[in-house]
């Protein structure tokens, strides 16, 4: 009877704490012949795997859910959809260029063949209960009886990773008459909708003002998302549609609206400027400084930026793409946590939300708000003081250097900006003419010398690139969070004891397209490299047709063969070169590897 | 000043009567020096072309439009859809093995490349004045105030050929819960329905039963679409679905249900017996001599055809194909034209629409009434008593015999069926053991000899080739009417003077395919040839892969390469030598040109 007692007793401690599963095999293997209890207990531990409960399957969720490799997680997935759409192609699919089909993947098969305890449940986060660890999620699939089914799932690390919603500054009129661009169901209820404005205005009894105000397409916003639909629609209406509807092509307008002084205006300048002059060559009007204040069903009102004078254009379809916004239930959780007056869940460098344990956020719905350099001033100062001398040596300085600008990136970006090549430099500059040796600085000289290196600090762009690369960084943090429980790999705590967990998140930035149409693109990529024109509308497909035909096998060519075609026939040598040399935009494009490209700049954007 | 009033005058002719139009040129180029106004002319004379409205773009509309060529014709067409879709594909889109956008073509594509004025309104038709030749109509888009256009379109010519809907029998529930099959968003909307029940099953907190009950998918109607529909359905669930949601395969459950004894009954008995087995081994739960009385939510109520007994199953998803019913606004102008008691539009041999001038009736919304040997017997008889002697000799007899079975086709297969090679062996049979030569019949001998034909009168099924052949026909008797109204190429008028304008129409019966899954399918080809299994599979893949792939240019591989290579991967000299032997089937996939195959009978379906 004794044993059974003591067996009950183990199983109990397995149930209670995961962590003891070590030790507990120890004993029992020492104990002797207790090897069908340890092959039971192994099974029965299965239900006492940490849940990491995933909210969201774009860029951030899909991500982390292809690179998490540690069969000592349960992970539950909750979305509103069941597949992972590559959004950069959204625009192509508006007009038909690429099939929705092409550029959507079952989340359910990035974990078929991995040996993790995945579940998904197609339904959304309807509210997030922090101090319960509990998260209230509702199907999005109607029951036969138009029901929708609610359900709760604890977890023990939340990830939300939910993106956004499209941001309308509350102009009346948007919700209820404009189209948006951020879902597969846009892209396709875009499609429908050109195709319906023209079918309208080829109807009897159409009169020639209705023909031009049903045909006037309107898109509200010139980043990059409205410029390439614009040009995609440009393209889809002089290449195929004037060859159907060839008796009510002249009525055809496309009205570029944006509030800003131009259009593209996160691009270098000379992308700014070859897109505005392409799109008046094409016919397109670009009206820029000019704020849309109302959306009506037949108008959209604007407003001068310059003189205050509004406008009303009559209009046929119109597609709303100015930025993004917050999503009703994460604005909830934010007022619960303290952070009711930000745009977006305010994380630190390692992804975890600020003033709520356990839980991340990462892609279009977190800002990493990064540690200031003159906050933790003193704190830097007395670490770096080894010999607790009041002044520091560059000798002193140099030991914790790589610490510091690990943890505070923002330094080395101060020093490349300075073109400086090491932190005496900068030292230097504060002590004046003064040999490196012999350079010692009190707090308030080293409070001086690093004033200034705060102002480097960047928030990141709402990107797939950005959201994809977090994901990746977060598997990998918790694929080895007990190796680095014991072995922490991370900088310095300067206000705390011993080392950080991990290395903070660091964005690497590949570049950024901008496809104007009529195969023509620019690109702006790391290095203040700018690139314009045909051959980089083919480095474009080339790198979109990695996506869609090359990596996955079963994807193959099949997925998309006219661009597949396209590069294959095109693809000179200067093309090949451009893949080649961006081979590592795979990264982005696969986000399995992150692999550090040569010569490229960390944290620039 | 006086030619000024001539040309008036001509003008006025013009508009008149368009076919005044030659001998209008002839006049002025007689008059001499005229030139101008005879080119003003020829562009004034295009508002005088006859004007035909198509309604439908179905296999039948648009078969007449690929066909139509005669530029004296002004065409109007006027259906709810603007592109044409290759429904014996519906059942692959539903299941993802073809994307709806490989199975539709703008039906704006089809008159391109034609000198013909053609022009189509995206409208459903909602009322024909027969009386006034108007037709009414409302655009199915919703313009920006939710409001639909109404308009009214005059005609010279009606052709109707817009198919028929779905037949519920007035069976209460089926419109509010049951999927049907008949149009490209069924077969989407089924596709994703599918998808969901999987995803409901998958949800948290769903009890077994639950799951059992949302993963029962009910079928009704063991007809080619239905059984075709269970078989995708089957293969994608036991091919792709059991992979991508590994912990519920087990609760699906397929059912086809069919009150008739047997499925596909109307194929060869052979073929049922095969798909009832292969069935029964796939697991699909067949279950005929089953009516279904009433779907509710969430069970469907069927009625045991034997005993009455009435079981109630649940369901998940249940989808309704049992046969085809009658559009509204055909059954208002049934009642308008006399017609109220019948299912379809009655049109004579000529699609004509039975008592009503200048209306067509084609597929799915017309039957063709075929008239009886015995009803017309007197007026025969008259006719091939050339000598007006009250009895008919055999040679008197086989003067007309030709004209006798182009205008009654029973004639022919009754001769056929009693294995006669001709005539005279049917009046032989009435008169009894006489030589040829001496036989001579009264009226009364006539009526005996002849009575049974009329049992050899069979009704054209509601089929794609039907409705296709028929769309060739008429555009073919469109384009010649002026040169057979002068050179009519008709049978004899029997109860009449001279002879019909064209030839009746006759259907070629080129076979049916019923796939059945798992790469078997069945083929009931025509000469009793039946073909069935893996080979048959190929066979269907190949007729159909020329629709898709080969004739058209730019519809291409690209179109859906994956048929495409399995066709190229698979073909044996078995499956090439079939098709080879089938490319008549050209006419039933591409409507073009319809091509007699090698022995193979007419008017046999």
């Amino acid at each position: 009877m004794r044993s059974f007692t003591f067996f009950e007793r183990v199983s109990r401690a397995f149930h209670n704490n995961s962590s003891h599963f070590k030790l507990v095999a120890l004993c029992t293997v020492s104990g002797g012949g207790l090897l069908a209890y340890a092959e039971a207990a192994s099974s029965e531990a299965v239900s006492d795997k940490k849940k990491v409960v995933v909210l969201g399957t774009g860029w951030a969720g899909t991500s982390f859910l292809k690179n998490i490799n540690n069969p000592r997680y349960e992970v539950h997935v909750v979305s509103p959809r069941n597949y992972f759409a590559f959004t950069p192609l959204l625009p192509s699919v508006t007009c038909g260029t690429v099939e929705a089909r092409s550029i959507v993947e079952p989340v359910r098969n990035f974990f078929r063949k991995k040996n993790l305890d995945i579940q998904f449940s197609e339904a959304e986060c309807i509210k997030i209960d922090a101090k319960n660890r509990k998260v209230y999620c509702r199907s999005n699939i109607e029951n036969n009886l138009n029901e929708k089914e609610d359900f709760v799932v604890d977890y023990d690390y939340l990830i939300i990773s939910v993106g956004a919603n499209v941001n309308t500054f509350n102009t009346p009129g948007v919700v209820e008459n404009c189209h948006f661009l951020k879902e597969v169901e846009d892209a396709q209820k875009i499609r429908r909708t050109v195709i319906d404005c023209f079918e309208r205005a080829s109807l009897p009894n159409v009169s020639e003002e209705d023909k031009k105000r049903i045909l006037h397409f309107a898109i509200v916003g010139g980043g990059p998302t409205g410029v390439e639909f614009a040009a995609s629609l440009h393209d889809f209406v002089n290449e195929d549609l004037v060859k159907l509807y060839p008796g009510i092509k002249d009525f055809v307008k496309i009205t570029l609206l944006e509030a800003g002084d131009h259009i593209l205006s996160m691009f270098d300048k000379r992308i700014t400027a070859f897109a505005e002059d392409k799109f008046r060559r094409d016919g397109i009007n670009v009206k820029t400084g000019s704020m849309v204040v109302k959306v009506s069903e037949e108008d959209i009102s604007t407003k001068e930026m310059k003189n205050g004078e509004v406008t009303t254009i009559p209009y046929g379809m119109a597609v709303w793409s100015t930025g993004i916004g917050t999503r009703p239930f994460i604005k909830d959780f934010m007022k619960q946590i303290g952070q009711a007056n930000r745009r977006a869940l305010a994380t630190d460098e390692w992804l975890r939300v600020e003033g709520c344990d356990y839980v991340y956020a990462l892609g279009d719905c977190a800002t990493i708000n990064q540690r200031k350099v003159m906050e933790d001033i003193a704190a830097i100062f007395k670490k770096a003081d080894a010999d607790n001398s009041g002044t520091l040596t560059v000798k002193e300085f140099q030991e914790v250097i790589d610490d510091i600008c690990e943890r505070y990136p923002q330094v080395e970006l101060y020093l490349r900006s300075k073109q400086m090549s090491d932190i005496a430099d900068l030292l230097k500059e504060a002590k004046g003419d003064v040999a490196k040796e012999s350079i010692e600085l009190n707090i308030e000289e080293v409070k001086t010398a690093l004033s200034k290196v705060d102002s480097e600090m960047k928030f990141l762009p709402a990107t797939a690139q950005v959201a994809s690369q977090q994901g990746a960084y977060l598997a990998k943090c918790f694929d080895r969070m007990e190796e680095c429980e014991k072995n922490p790999e991370g900088p310095l705590r300067f206000r705390g004891e011993g080392r950080h967990r991990f290395k903070p998140f660091r964005y690497k930035h590949f570049g950024q397209f901008a496809p104007l149409g009529g195969e023509q693109a620019a690109a702006q990529l790391p290095g203040d490299w700018v690139s314009i024109g045909h051959s980089t509308q083919w480095l474009w497909y080339s790198v979109y047709a990695r996506f869609i035909a090359a990596p996955k096998g079963d994807c193959s060519r099949h997925r998309n063969p006219q661009i597949f075609e396209d590069v294959d026939n095109h693809s000179n040598s200067q093309t090949v070169e451009a893949v080649l040399r961006y081979s590592a935009m795979d990264c982005f494009l696969v986000s399995q590897d992150i692999k550090e490209p040569p010569n490229i700049n960390p944290y620039l954007c």
